[in-house]
């Protein structure tokens, strides 16, 4: 059973000048080894549920692994925090490791090895789907919706895999990069396509999740957030279509606008 | 002058149906590349404003300087996004960044090279600070109203210094630790101390913005949003009062709730 991602903890509470002491419901947050062919790796700092995946889209977006044919074994020591990736290939981690380094504004990591610059070399998604705008406002509002911890605490991201008409899976986490790679690596552990696909986030827009989403090819990405200049330059130079602010029955599309027929909204 | 972190963008904006091309004001975001004694040490995704602040905050929260005396030298060339930092005594890197790595859940960075786990063997903060929980909501209050950015683009954090009585400066980035770096290298270029000072934050109070706050010896840490388990355990343990949700009239005591003194809210 997965955890519920949420503990009492008893608080004061203090309200039109009257404190009283209560019980709130706080977000959990716990660290996650990854070891990667037997020598420790990372920890990151997460929500417990979705463990496997999440350091399996880790792993992906730090370029570590591309597919499952990349995996060969993963399993989880919960108790411990621990989880332990064998990868079929050997990986240079020095040289992944030891390299450039960019640190980047992002919840829940960003990408701390990966030069973002660099990934400006990337190669523009092309993906014939489109959507009309009143479709992408009901996926953004189904993403909310499902986030029970949001609701329960505040303290979450979401992020959401969706084709053009259906919501396929959400996740949850107190890290906006976090959310985006347990998405990720769901994908690649059952084998899902990420190039016909749209990345929804309820995290800022910022330039390393628009790189993280091209890095796995998806035309489309939208939040309830903002963008920032360098993320819809990317997007614009990257083809990706970026859409910001999507909340209610208004969006605001930022880069590619071609694949939102807006008619329709 | 510095620059005002705002471009305009062309988009296509569509309400309730209708779509329409026009300019919206986007936040920008920048690299920014440390370069310590002579060596490029990382690069920051950041705001364009208070960078020197930014990169001495950064390498005291990384403890690769601790006052204003470790620091000889510093100097920006904003064209190319650059920043000396010439520090008084070696510093030895390779050990500070080939240690253990924790990736944390932070907008901003968070910590890239300290262990999070590590840090719970931090001093217990002492201080005296004792404040009303009306001064703490008037003092975020003011923070709130002195973001200029916030208001114009809602994709911003902010943070603040503060004695028992008022703001003393704000700082504003696209990345909550960032925000937060910017305020402690102000403290560090200026020679203000932090242990009798109050730490304000618009973000999440997740564990390691927390320890950072611990390091700097901050008593009493302040946001409008959520805390983690890991945060409220980690204040608890090392003395520091941590108020999560203080919006409007309210506000929730998570941890060491002797320095904030309730009946006059």
């Amino acid at each position: 059973m997965e955890d519920t991602g949420l503990r009492d903890v008893d608080i004061i509470r203090v309200k039109s000048g009257y404190p009283a002491e209560e019980k709130d419901q706080v977000v959990v947050e716990m660290p996650l080894t990854i070891f990667l062919n037997g020598r420790e790796f990372v920890t990151l700092l997460c929500s417990p549920f979705s463990l496997d995946c999440l350091a399996v889209g880790f792993l992906r977006s730090e370029g570590l692994l591309f597919d499952s044919g990349d995996l060969e074994e993963i399993s989880l020591d919960r108790e411990k925090g621990f989880v332990y990736v064998r990868t079929a290939g050997s990986v240079d981690l020095e040289e992944k490791l030891y390299g450039k380094r960019t640190v980047t504004s992002g919840c829940g990591k960003g990408t701390v090895f990966f030069n973002v610059l660099d990934s400006l070399q990337s190669k523009p998604v092309v993906s014939s789907l489109r959507l009309s705008g009143e479709v992408l406002l009901k996926l953004l509002k189904e993403m909310q919706n499902n986030s029970a911890l949001f609701k329960a605490t505040g303290g979450v991201h979401s992020a959401a895999l969706a084709d053009r008409e259906q919501l396929l899976f959400c996740s949850e986490d107190i890290g906006r990069h976090n959310a985006v790679d347990k998405i990720v690596g769901r994908c690649i552990l059952d084998n899902i396509s990420m190039d016909d696909k749209i990345l929804l986030t309820s995290g800022r827009l910022s330039s390393e999740i628009v790189i993280k989403g091209a890095k796995m090819g998806f035309p489309i990405i939208v939040s309830r957030s903002a963008p920032t200049t360098l993320s819809v330059e990317i997007a614009a130079k990257l083809g990706i279509t970026l859409v910001g602010f999507a909340r209610g029955k208004r969006l605001n599309i930022y880069a590619n606008p071609n694949r939102i027929n807006s008619d329709s909204l």
